[in-house]
């Protein structure tokens, strides 16, 4: 398929090169060549863009990114040199390329004050956040989102329509992570990812997010981390049981999926979780997208252009649907 | 369909009766029911057994149990009163009931101990453990099965060639419950169980137990935890990126779930969910139950029965399995 | 769900009452409930509606209707009888009821006319016609659509922008009935019908009637006629072997799908089914149906109610295709 | 996966080799390799088999074979030279090859010969016919297995305890042929194919033969000739209606499916089509299958080993399922 976006896509800033190459040490079986791809905005893109049928991008900062940061300056001014920084790689590309915000998460009105800064003078597409927030002294502090604090930053996302994408950053920084040092290869993609975006996106349904703000569309990557599996277990337990017993939301699961919720096939090109998770969400709330540089073009393209699949979902899901929710400007086979 | 097995299926002790009580009164909408239904062992069930085409129950304490002993003596004490009182309660009624040994999981060698002594005399059926042991002076430590040191038990395990039923437990006793506390109604089925045994029963793969001791096998309610949605993920992780970075477990996860791990359908009675799990798991892994008293036998039953469906894997998943993998005896309608 | 449509839904006209009880008795369990809810076109119906979340119902003439009539001028004069008939039952609610026009399908010239009249004069909604006109001295004859002498015919269709529904009959009145009437149980639901649609309607797949008419919209029920299930081996015969051997149709398969096909579940309520044309049809293009009084309100809604689904795709599905495709007013619970 | 077993593999006789190219120019893209393919017995074969893991074949003889030949007299000459032919011609290769026995289906006494025949001196794995055998004058006559007179032949084929291929034929010599002559390229696997062989398999089921012979197995090809499709609605046909009206089969369609039919994969290799098979007949009665020559080992082969599939039904679909219905002796990779 041709034309197809894909918007959970990294990039780091090359002064910190040193630090994207030894962090790629970490989980990246040639390091070099993801540091290379991590470093690189539009031209090595560009290259697998057009091999792969991919026409338009959105471009992220690599997690943990400024939630790593833990001193609230130090956050803030990275994330602002990271916005300046892409906003200027992508210009001349306006057809293949937008971004997302990134953020420091330590104060929701600064949050919400450069996430305007960069919608409004940039066109970025939204923002990009790495789950929760380090905090504290030592950075042992995590900030959650779904707090009534954090309402003035959720008015500006919904004030602004654009979508936040909750994007999972590596349990750092707290007593629990004991539990995973054990379990170390558990941490990231295969589970621990899923476990701190789950309880974060569930948290803010529970704790009313999406009831004060009706209109805000949040993304989630991988397929939903975890939670379409457990759509009738979580329905059943929210609306049988938790409501009579105080639970207070105003929706259902589903309701709040239909409404306020959308899920991309970021580094989990299965097409049995795929065809799953249209029926528990919807082909029109699924948006095609790679994880690159952790995944490459070819295992997500190929994969997805050849999964059997009626060609009405397979347009929204590989195109359609990000044009919508992003307001995409015309770009390389988006009308193919 | 008749003669269905069930084998997450709840009792407490008459004697902790005000607690069983006070406990209802946090999840269940009509306290005093469950607590009549959690003190019963034959009676009620004999009747909504045959009711609802139930042949055969395996019972077992119910969470958190003894896991939430953190002394170590009275958790040892406690389990053999719970073993004793549920081997007298139910030796009336050998083809209807059978138990799982309850476990104080403090130390390897008194839980392979009590699980021998449990499974020779008493006929016991395997063993049904609530995730990790709280232990320390406070109760805030866990202990996790996963390490060499519980080698010794796991042995015992696989030599009595029963299965062990790794069950959530509650998040308590830890710094990270502050986590939870904020979040609090996502405490238990909608989301925490699931992390807790998904952490555990994957530490225990990425640690070599089912290296160790290939014949163990070891039984996950709720539809396999969240695991199942992400089979293909965690295999692309393990396979292409963390065994060429050191994960030294010797199979794939499709193998493991193939040779050790069996699936129930426990308290998620989604047509979709066992549908998908059907094919990432395999009907030929997976085991019909219920969860009561938490979930009511007319939910699990009526939904079961109806579920579209082969006569064949209906069969196999709602009672043939369960009687290979239990070895049970002859029950009601184990033949029909 | 309120609000759903229905578009599968027979009567018949009361002064054939005879003939109907007749027809009825050899295929309905209780003949004289079927004829009379056959008879109603208002009354019955709204109860059932309203107890069973209908908002709006497209009415069309029983099976085989005006297709059984070989004598072409008596099909003719009974299609405007029934056209007139319908138009007078239901418009004292035209927030309940559309029609499909019947036609005498003798002519394609005759039955274009008919058709613009029904639906400039009356507002009808579309045509409904039974397969193959019989047709010949003896009624032996067939009349298929999808030769060029139809072009005038579908060239009204499109430039009356109205849906055609191509419903089963049963097969009737040619030599190849020996084989079907030593098989009379496979006469109708379980078998005959789609083998005659999916033959009729594939034919003007590869007779090219969708390459000539690209605007056309045609309805199949019962979930495709068998046709979803073999897309794939459709798609590879077509364009591996049958197009490089001469089938000169423009599209694939999945286009006229994605283009120019519509299912519906009539009589088919089945959850597994339902999810497999989802995947290879696709929610946009799949449309509620029951099939009364054939099927009973209570068996097709209780089931569409209760499917495991996103909120998106069950209110398209349910109701919001229908509005779409068929231009429906407003009618009970349109908006809900 | 290695050793997976094919059982729908076509061959001819050399001495036909100009009919066989000459029937190829009408369906192969490129003939010539058709034809070839189609004389090669063992050493093409194998070179296939060991590219891409298939240990074990089952040959038949290519469609419409003996079924097109409405002499008596000459179709049973042919099809005892066929099945001395092939037995020759595999029996250096006992570990790779078996054959199903070619007969001639104008006499169930004498069909119930041959097979008892071959499967008694040359070990055949079962028969397999191309659905009804042509007779009459002109051949115009279609001979159906479904009567009574067929009990002698199916008493033979329990007896000797092997299993039936009911395979299809392309629609020729009956006078309803000419539907499909004007709507040709349809005819063969794109809908004919499932058309002949569901009439024919479902005229066994309603005329009793599974009832008088509980014991006997069919297999269908092309995952189930649409069948499965429609389970819900045929089993809903059946049991509300058509046995309340007098339908004597003792049986409900899913319990034939469980007792009585097979399904292969041949020709028809869809993800999404297998994953709805294994809900509604199960991967206990799926084989795994290719129909070469018509079909290349490699579509078949890349495409099953690559299904997102549990390891337990993959290992039964692809091989142990034939290896037990089969009694096939150890082949390569048997075990592995």
């Amino acid at each position: 398929m041709l034309g197809k976006v894909a918007l959970e896509e990294a990039f780091a800033l090359p002064r910190l090169h040193e630090k994207t190459r030894w962090w790629a040490g970490l989980f990246a079986v040639n390091p070099d060549k993801h540091a290379a791809e991590m470093n690189d905005l539009t031209d090595i893109r560009i290259k697998y863009m057009d091999k792969y049928g991919v026409g338009y991008t959105i471009l992220s900062y690599t997690a943990p990114g400024v939630q790593d940061v833990w001193d609230a300056k130090e956050a803030q001014s990275l994330a602002v040199e990271i916005n300046d920084y892409v906003a200027g790689a992508i210009k001349g590309h306006p057809d293949r390329f937008g971004a997302f915000v990134t953020l420091s998460m330590h104060d929701p009105d600064e949050a919400a004050a450069e996430l305007r800064r960069c919608v409004t003078r940039y066109g970025f597409k939204g923002a990009l956040v790495n789950d929760t927030q380090r905090a504290g002294p030592d950075g042992d502090d995590m900030i959650f989102y779904d707090g009534p604090e954090w309402d003035v930053f959720w008015s500006t996302v919904t004030e602004l329509d654009v979508p936040f994408y909750l994007h999972p950053r590596n349990p750092t920084g707290s007593q629990h992570d004991k539990l995973w040092a054990k379990r170390k290869w558990l941490i990231g993609p295969p589970l621990s990812f899923a476990h701190g975006v789950s309880l974060h996106v569930l948290g803010m349904v529970t704790n009313g997010v999406f009831d004060r703000h009706p209109g805000l569309q949040v993304v989630l990557g991988h397929l939903g981390e975890h939670i379409p599996f457990d759509m009738w277990r979580i329905n059943h337990w929210f609306e049988d049981v938790k409501k009579p017993l105080g639970l207070s939301c105003k929706k259902t699961i589903r309701e709040y999926f239909r409404d306020n919720l959308w899920i991309t096939t970021s580094g989990h090109f299965s097409t049995t979780t795929l065809q799953f998770c249209m029926a528990e969400v919807g082909a029109d709330r699924i948006l095609f997208s790679i994880d690159y540089p952790f995944e490459c073009f070819e295992d997500a393209c190929v994969w997805y252009d050849g999964v059997p699949l009626n060609l009405d979902d397979k347009r929204k899901m590989g195109r359609d649907n990000a044009k919508r929710l992003f307001k995409l400007p015309a770009f390389k086979d988006s009308e193919a």
